[in-house]
């Protein structure tokens, strides 16, 4: 059996999910997603991830007119639809089709795709989506400033993320990203921690970042554990200067960093501390 | 009859037209394109634009592998296959289908889409496309800088645009777009030019702007009329304290503005010859 996608409110085999050349999505970029994590067919923090959702279509003027609870239903139809529980899952509404101009219209008959794929659970039994820590490297593509599009909004403009992706060389496969001001911003798909001190540091969110809720949910773990935090502004020296460095996205997790640039870092202590931290809250929540 | 698009290879009726929503063009808005003019059966500047869509696709460092010949056969299969001469022409490319990666591989099935649309032509006889002059107001949404993602490459991310469009009040169609250093830079789909003291000035292509292929047309026909043409950084008071301004675009031709914010201003000599001029130009080739 083929996997199921989810389509514009049906379920459709993954080959059948197919959506018009003139569709705003394909023709602009003109839509937003959330990429989630199922863990024993659950949406690890649904409710956030609408949230934001929400937020994006707000900060584009995308009135989709469906209510939270059918979406809700449609990423479980999804979920069970498919031989697997443990999944990614990404949810996209566009703006679907206005023809002949670039300016939207208000009324809006949107094209809401959800996309799935199996991806085994880390946890402490599990392994993570990652075969090797993160070698990363910081790229001279600066991040887009938020004053030209939000960074708040998680939309399918993606060329900035896909243009520093591109400038890595081989031996690294996450890019880090600064502002104008060489300010460090995120990486390409994660937000971005450092240890110094033993107090976890992580750019603050009114630079033009996206804030995850990976990110969030860190935040909280370094809480509960003691671990102070410290959000601010961090050029590449004190990135560099530190004792441990991680990244978070939903799909990885907790990643460490061994590498930036020509800088080595091993896996310290604080970042086993949260990756355990969040594999047990994962572990005793849906398993 | 259904109006015919042309999607990788084929001639499809246009609603026939579809592509998988798992399409980087789709998920990511990675993909390139060119919106044409044809007149007669003819496109304008057809080798221009393909040349830009080199320069689009090295930028983006997509290697879609099919030759100019073959591009230029499709779009003219694509006119041929309507019942119009006159039209609108748009042809994207975007990296295909690639599972998995925000990083793009190296090998790409790219997805060829070109759509068409029946555009009445200007010209001396005809109509032009848009109803009225432009009316214009200059957005607090800022072009996204060349560093971020290069500004000459013209792509499927096109939320800036649309963000500065969605600024407008109801009495605009069109907005104009500042740089970081508030300097001007474009409209949200043409580039701008303004009259002062009989010399015509344009933003300079040294800025983080997209450098329209009817802008060049435009540059060259105001050399042959002995126009004298300045290229340079211009504020917001320079704009509003000139005598004459117009937008150009390969859809619009030479569009005039009559109003900016809340500066007026009248339909120009020097506007008026370059749309005379546009027009004989294009009706001794095409007709």
């Amino acid at each position: 059996m083929s996997k199921q996608y989810h389509l514009n409110g049906k379920l459709v085999p993954s080959d059948d999910a197919v959506i018009p050349v003139r569709d705003r999505g394909f023709m602009y970029g003109d839509a937003v997603f959330e990429t989630m994590r199922a863990y024993g067919g659950e949406v690890f923090k649904l409710d956030a991830h609408l949230d934001r959702l929400e937020r994006s279509c707000s900060m584009l003027s995308l009135n989709h007119g469906i209510d939270r609870s059918e979406l809700i239903s449609r990423v479980n139809e999804t979920i069970e639809a498919n031989p697997f529980t443990d999944a990614y899952v990404k949810l996209s509404i566009s703006r679907g089709e206005q023809p002949g101009k670039l300016t939207p219209k208000e009324t809006v008959d949107p094209t809401v795709a959800i996309v799935i794929a199996e991806l085994p659970c880390g946890g402490i039994d599990g392994e993570p989506v990652w075969d090797t820590p993160a070698a990363t490297e910081i790229v001279t593509t600066r991040g887009v400033p938020d004053n030209a599009i939000p960074s708040g909004a998680k939309t399918h403009n993606y060329l900035n993320q896909i243009l520093a992706r591109i400038e890595l060389s081989e031996t690294a496969d996450e890019a880090l990203l600064l502002d104008q001001s060489e300010r460090l911003l995120e990486g390409a798909t994660s937000n971005c921690f450092f240890v110094q001190d033993k107090t976890l540091h992580t750019p603050t969110d009114s630079l033009s970042l996206l804030p995850g809720i990976t990110r969030k949910v860190v935040i909280r773990l370094a809480d509960k554990h003691e671990i102070p935090v410290k959000t601010g502004s961090y050029g590449t020296d004190a990135l560099k200067a530190a004792d441990e460095v991680f990244l978070t996205n939903s799909t990885w997790e907790v990643r460490p960093v061994t590498q930036i640039d020509d800088t080595e870092f091993s896996i310290g202590p604080i970042t086993e501390a949260l990756q355990t931290a969040y594999s047990e809250m994962i572990q005793s929540a849906y398993y």
